[in-house]
């Protein structure tokens, strides 16, 4: 049975994860938190999954590459900077970096990519979420891996396009942006649409989460998958062969 | 038949108001701009309908009391100090302020209220609208309607509430906050959602407008509605008897 | 401490309410199922929950009667002959049947009745619902249930007005009517909207239930309401004070 | 100037085509209605648009046949035999058949395929669709479409799977089936979703026209690419080059 080192236990993802791994058919190697010993959970285990923050990222990884053990990484709230080390560790290990572990939005990214292909730019493009009252950022990680979908789909990038929380004297819309805004409110799992506007009709794709229990889920089959690899940076679609 | 005397005639609303009168059993009084004579518009007029810009609702005004002439206020974007105008123009003569002219935005903005009053703070209330690529400004008139309404089912004041754009590091959500949210796209003549989320559960109370004819017939329904009518400050309410 | 007895408790819904009564500060006092001695059960409890079939409705208000045990009626697809039973128990014992032991709802089908109310025939009301996989009947019964909050509104009844699954030359929209549709699938806990669809402009009242627990918390509240309650027939409008 | 002739004057279509065409750079060659005469019509045509009932389906793509001229059917309602019709005819004149003339709704059609083809049973399918109080069918021929494109990604056929219209005990949902919804209301030029719902999480893929407008400038957009065309039968995605 594969064995899963769990690096931040303590939080929604953390033991959500812990929770459901006996379901999925797998054991827990162990679980730390801020002050826990990663590198020895990294030798116990057969693979990591790293749901933390991003200024955990680089201790992270380099327990990974000590052990060799293949990490998932689902923090979200990452900069260039942590891509790069992404990109270092994954020379000597396997590395799974996602924005999100739900098999609806990895399948709704490719279906927001090639509908950017397909339409002119007299289709403007706007993305809304919502999430829980207690969400700290916005827009959520899964909103702008939407949006790079889109923006890929288009050959633009994020950067150059996106509008975030539109407010006061905007002017019209400029061509090419893609907008962003972001609801709280409740205990909302996580709702996603993007919305392409034309001439005269509209086409709206939307994934909605029941509950967090989803993300978990896809977060031990996407460990389950990465035990065992070879070194190399590895996507959500790898896992469902998209 | 009502004489209807239309300021703004260049404005997308004005043209659209021009063009309905004739449909729904009224005249043209004259029609002007910017740089046009409303004096003797509101002479010639039984019934004035504004729809331009806040800085020019000082000299609407002043043509509507010098002719007695009752008029609508059609103008998005009112400051406090625009409100004192109205109520003192409405000593002298009938002006009816509206952030809408729709008859199913009036009465979702009843609703809304009633939800506010009856729900309590552990239901967040957020409102998104999206409107076409050329809209200007955000939030929209009728979405800060929307959220007033809200804001006076619970005892508060947009002032103390609103919460426009989130974007970055926000922090959970705070209590009796009222969240915007504005899209931007296409040609989409204006849609507003007031979510209720609470726990386990939400409301989404919405409206949708296809086309913007519906509001230039609700602004000459209010403005026949309007014409004779004594000094006073009246709502759209007033007119469905709501 | 209030003890509630929970007959259907081999159901969904039974073992939620099981689940959550100690979350709410009350006890159990035992659950039946089909086989079960309803009346000792009803001697032991304080308050009844009943969500079973429609064929079991008659042994278990016998058993409140009998015991003078205040029963929650939370059953659906009941038939006007039920409606004569409960009638007839609530004279003797307090009875709350409801079609939805949710806030939301509640709140949901007092606004629509006002909308329908205030809307004239040339706005159409259509109710579409969607819930998991599993549900063996359509539509549901929060769907009836908000139906008739809108025939009431008009001063008719569904008896004379529903459309239950438009399907092939069905010709143009009878006025007055109101429509029905059914969706199935996956988990979904429980959606509903109703639209309001006039001239060129569509009100659209929604409410989505998360997960199940929702309905089994309300039922609990209306339990430890009814405890104690006179004789007499009650709604979960009159729990919530609307 | 390619020249169209319409087919099916006196109907929505045909008049929405007639008023858009001087706007594409086309002109009207002719158009007949029901008791026209069309082979002249296809002889002064340089293609035909054809939006009238299948009972008129034989004689109008005889008088395409006779006169060589390429035919756009937009007529919706078709059985297999009209199929059969339809690729007989396509052996001697170009015909482009198609349940939408709307670029939106032929790129949901291949999302929606792509979608159930990789998505596994376990992904319930639901298509719902509201137009306006005057459409006398249900399901819409557009929702048909969705339901062809969603069966051909599964392997399967409409046929085999569609439920139209749950009403009553319909017991759980049977596995591989595809549910259809009507709406009906309003104005509403038409809406249409397709919902994927999964384990703990849903996609929603939806269209929405604001105008039959959208509808006309897609008719004659087909036909001025249709115009010149070798015999064959033809799609509205090889229009798009999707």
């Amino acid at each position: 049975m594969t064995a899963i080192g769990i690096i931040g236990s303590a939080g929604r993802m953390g033991q959500a994860i812990a929770a459901i791994v006996p379901d999925l058919g797998a054991t827990i190697a162990g679980a730390v938190d801020s002050g826990g010993d990663r590198v020895q959970l990294a030798h116990d285990a057969d693979v990591l999954v790293d749901f933390t923050a991003p200024s955990a990222l680089e201790a992270n990884l380099a327990a990974a590459r000590l052990a060799r053990t293949p990490i998932v990484v689902g923090t979200t709230g990452l900069s260039a900077t942590h891509h790069v080390m992404i990109d270092a560790a994954a020379e000597e290990v396997a590395v799974l970096q996602t924005g999100t572990t739900s098999l609806g939005v990895t399948l709704l990214a490719r279906l927001v990519r090639e509908a950017a292909e397909r339409l002119g730019p007299e289709w403007d493009i706007e993305i809304v979420e919502m999430h829980h009252r207690h969400k700290v950022d916005a827009p959520s990680g899964t909103a702008f891996l939407l949006g790079e979908a889109a923006a890929a789909g288009r050959g633009t990038t994020l950067a150059d396009t996106a509008v975030i929380g539109r407010a006061g004297l905007t002017g019209a819309r400029a061509e090419e942006t893609i907008g962003f805004s972001s609801l709280r409110g409740g205990t909302v799992a996580g709702d996603h649409t993007v919305f392409f506007a034309g001439p005269g009709e509209r086409l709206e794709l939307a994934h909605r989460a029941e509950s967090r229990e989803i993300f978990a889920r896809g977060a031990v089959t996407a460990a389950l998958w990465l035990a065992g690899k070879p070194a190399g940076r590895y996507r959500m679609a790898d896992v469902l062969d998209l």
